[in-house]
């Protein structure tokens, strides 16, 4: 069961993505030194919204780690992109929130530099920050994040298992219908150099139409109301690794990241701005060679599936701005249309 | 029934991938002046291989089309990108062929060129030329094709339904552990200025397992050996539309086309040359408004899927260099793994 | 002489830059409906920054114009960039100032956009923000630049003549060795459908050797100290042009925005954020062919490196922040220096 | 005085750019274990043609060197590019021809790999050929390269002094107004773990107005005939280094080798086809810090405008197809231009 009670994860449900076994907490914490916090902001009567950071170790301008991105439909602002992409690093947390909020987090992220007692020489500096509209539910124009809320996520992440669904930058999101949020998942690969764990999380809020375990999954298969959802959405997805990689393997990871919505129905809609990041926390050590890489980005394809089915079975239905509501999936409804058995669930 | 009699195509068999209906030929010579024709070369023991031109109208360097690209995994030859991309146009049809065959392709395109009457003061020409690679079953070293089944191809093009699976460009490739080949699909779409047609052509030869309607097939599940299949597929996908868009909504279409390789099970692998290649036949009229493309990109990832199914199933048993084997899938084993019903099909 | 009494102009010096004559003001603003706005922030002991708007007419959500960019040298913090590519599109004034106040910049640019009548529907908007480094002279740690200088250069855009040297973005801003600043210029071509304007706005604070008609310039061949200059430099260039042009036309003339740079002696260092800027007043029509576009090009070329003497020539020797001085160049030693006779200027 | 003995190169002439010190050839070649052949095809009444290969060591399938490339102005068919991105390696020489050529040198280089002792095995490979338009002078619809000139020139690749102006693929091309061809140039610059060497062959094809040393030089200004040259002209820049770099920095100091061109008076016009190719012979080591690279890039810029130079000045006048004659720079009067004294030359 979920950490936050909110539902079952994949797993839990006997739903296995790919043949590669997921590390301790299946989570992009079980990657050394990655850390996640949230800041959840639920205010009424509309505000539904709220922060993730991704904190690998003491990162920093004099600790930079190894990063590359991809940018798989642009329709978002992601903060930071063409530093990182020149320099092939990043040097902050990756902080993940709403789109209109997206500038004063990323400021936030520079207020959190600033104060840190090994940047007082720090004069350039680049917040990497990446969005999703969570309009439908959540009153995005009032802006409702600060200063605050962005260092309370930075400041209390956390490592072991990973509060998923409602909470931080997913508390207001909505995916291939449903009512979704934040999720998570890692995998453990053995290569020849020993074994190297990839982590994602996926801040979910993407049109389609899913697709778990082959099978169509629509809100009237479920007996639920479609949602009149605008063509908001987006999908930023966030991989760690403690393999060895530099900057140009790390990109072609990150694309992954983008290819593997497919798997799960996105439809890449006009207006969902898709972005893959990914970093690794080795500094030292040749990179893989890329010949070895196919695993890792099979990997990749897995752990980014998985994570975006947690954020969905993860999440609780919510009712937001102008009485729009999504529905999270329910669980038993679910696995029978699947035609699986699954543990005890909730009555539905 | 295909029409090389090679064996049935998705829709033969009840398994229809999205909701926008095809056009007559479902076919990429559905868009309006789009021919297609292969060369196909077998020669015993061991050359598996061919040419496939995808001519639009009358193209060439006085009548280029609008087009846009996108390198998915760039393990591959591609000849004329930068070009295509800097201009956004293509000024010759568009061949695919084997990889180490690629350059004198290209070549024998400008000899195409040159020989044109309206091309006499024509000195500078940037042909397109994607590739596979068909080594597990052709002996990819002894590069078997020159201009005659180059121009061959080009200049047999015809309208109508195209012949798919083990023939031109697709002769020799596999994909999913299978034999695959050429395949191709169509959709017609209302838009709100009346109706377009998007066809894609797709040259299969990639790794992973494939999904058919949600479900896993592998070679083991339909009773099949598994290929020793070495890490050296590509897929290319070309796209052609009559939509009147510009280089950039196409380059955003191209996009789709190799993200589309993720719903029937691509893995994506380190070798993999994965390109999507996108161009209109129309040269007039303001380009659609983005915000109306998002039913052209879901119709992309359709008929992205159903052409590769097609390929799959279309495709016939081959045995090439050093006695190496691709199994076609068996339609009826298939069927009955499906679960479904479908048309009366030959003996398994 | 320039409006602000700091100087006098390339073109007031005798230094004509290309064979195409210049706008009425020689500015940006010679682009129909181009305004430019700034606000100057000077506070003791040691600020000295600000901020500049670039205002094309009533640019907006719902009035974007086409727009295409190019990252030299990504060592920059862009706000905006991916989805600035994607859609190729503006929908908001092009703001610069300095880079680790650039966040609060864009929020700024936010809080504009929702303030707007015709906003009160939108959820999603994309602002564009560039940065330069200005902290050898201004503490830029202190982020003084908030909401209300945001607002103000943008509120007080004008057309016309545009105040250059040490203001707004510029005003802390170094360049080549000396004190450099904003600067601007324009150039008007006959092209075949008629006449069409290009205008340039620089911000200007990048390393490298002063190139003036040939002559390498540098502080000590003036008579002046070096500064000791960190490797913190950059150069934003917006491009603004009425030719109608669509956003992959406009990228080619982004890339040469930067490409100018060279001409003046940029050093192109590892620490210099070079991006190029550039968008069309013109969303009717269809774009110009690419194979008329070389004589623009050539004008892109002119007016950046004119814009860079501009905010040369224009700007005054300033002290900040610890004391460090950066010179302006001494006119009629620079006269004396080139061997060309030019106006009455004041005395050395 | 040049190896070829058809001019002097630019210190010959006392014009000495930038600071840094060349190496003992002042070629390409002084980068350890990089050789150049070129292959010179002169044939009445029209072909002035032929190959230029830089061979660095026994790179091959089985021994990759890290590249990286740009594309300034992508109007060129650059053969290789997106494999050369996507892994961040070359496989084989660079070679440089005409336009209309360039594939079939392509494919020559496979047949060159194909008959590797050590390529047995090799069934994927990715040439990489650059090209300019010689059409002016040239017959370039003849096609008249192939696989024999395309292997002599790499089979006769040698160290040590390289000719340049007229040979290879130079013969036929001009820039500036002048006949040019190809040029070369090196830099020795002492980085803190050592010494490392820079690199540069151009083919030199473009347009513009050339400066030297900051004045501007024109046919005219020399008492010649401008030439009608059409505007189908382009530059190849490749750079070659024993800095440890990887693709990432390399691509970054691939632009530079564009961006020094706006320094010779280059003006990008819409048909040149521009690019920056950039490899390390280095495969060990850990990359050189981003922040250690502004040398090395100011190097690129230094390297690059020699080269051009010195294409230029070793160029010899040549009349071609239509008697057309592109003239080459008059070294006594181009001297007396520029105010300066220089060694005995030939009288004019």
């Amino acid at each position: 069961m979920s950490l936050t009670g909110r539902g079952h994860r994949a797993r839990d449900l006997g739903i296995v993505i790919g043949e590669h076994e997921p590390g301790e907490h299946n989570a992009i914490t079980d990657v050394p030194g990655v850390r996640v916090g949230h800041c959840t902001v639920l205010r009424e009567p509309a505000i539904r919204t709220g922060v993730t950071a991704i904190v690998p170790g003491d990162v920093g301008p004099h600790a930079p780690l190894p990063a590359g991105m991809f940018a798989g439909n642009g329709h978002g602002k992601l903060v930071g992109a063409t530093q990182l992409a020149e320099l092939g690093l990043i040097e902050a947390p990756v902080v993940l929130t709403a789109t209109l909020s997206a500038f004063r987090a990323a400021d936030a992220v520079v207020s959190w530099m600033l104060a840190r007692p090994d940047c007082a020489d720090v004069r350039t500096f680049n917040p990497v920050v990446g969005e999703c509209n969570d309009g439908y539910l959540s009153d995005i124009r009032a802006r409702p994040l600060g200063e605050a809320q962005v260092l309370a996520a930075i400041d209390g992440a956390a490592p072991g298992p990973v509060p998923e669904g409602c909470v931080g930058a997913g508390t207001g999101t909505g995916a291939l219908g449903f009512k979704a949020g934040v999720g998570t998942a890692s995998r453990v690969l053995d290569l020849a150099d020993g074994p190297v764990t990839l982590g994602a999380l996926v801040q979910a809020n993407f049109g389609g139409t899913l697709r778990v375990l082959g099978s169509t999954v629509t809100p009237a298969s479920l007996g639920l109301a479609e949602p009149a959802a605008p063509d908001v959405g987006s999908c930023m997805v966030v991989l760690a690794t403690d393999a060895p990689l530099d900057s140009r393997r790390l990109t072609r990871l990150a694309r992954r990241a983008v290819f593997a919505l497919g798997r799960v129905g996105a439809s890449y809609s006009h207006g969902s701005g898709d972005y893959g990041i990914a970093f690794s926390v080795r500094t030292d050590g040749a990179p893989l060679p890329d010949t070895t890489l196919s695993p890792l980005f099979e990997a990749a394809l897995d752990v980014v599936e998985e994570a975006v089915l947690n954020s969905l079975f993860t999440a609780t239905t919510m009712t937001g701005v102008d009485g729009r509501t999504l529905h999270a999936i329910p669980l038993p409804r679910l696995m029978k249309l699947l035609g699986r058995s699954g543990p005890p669930l909730p009555g539905d």
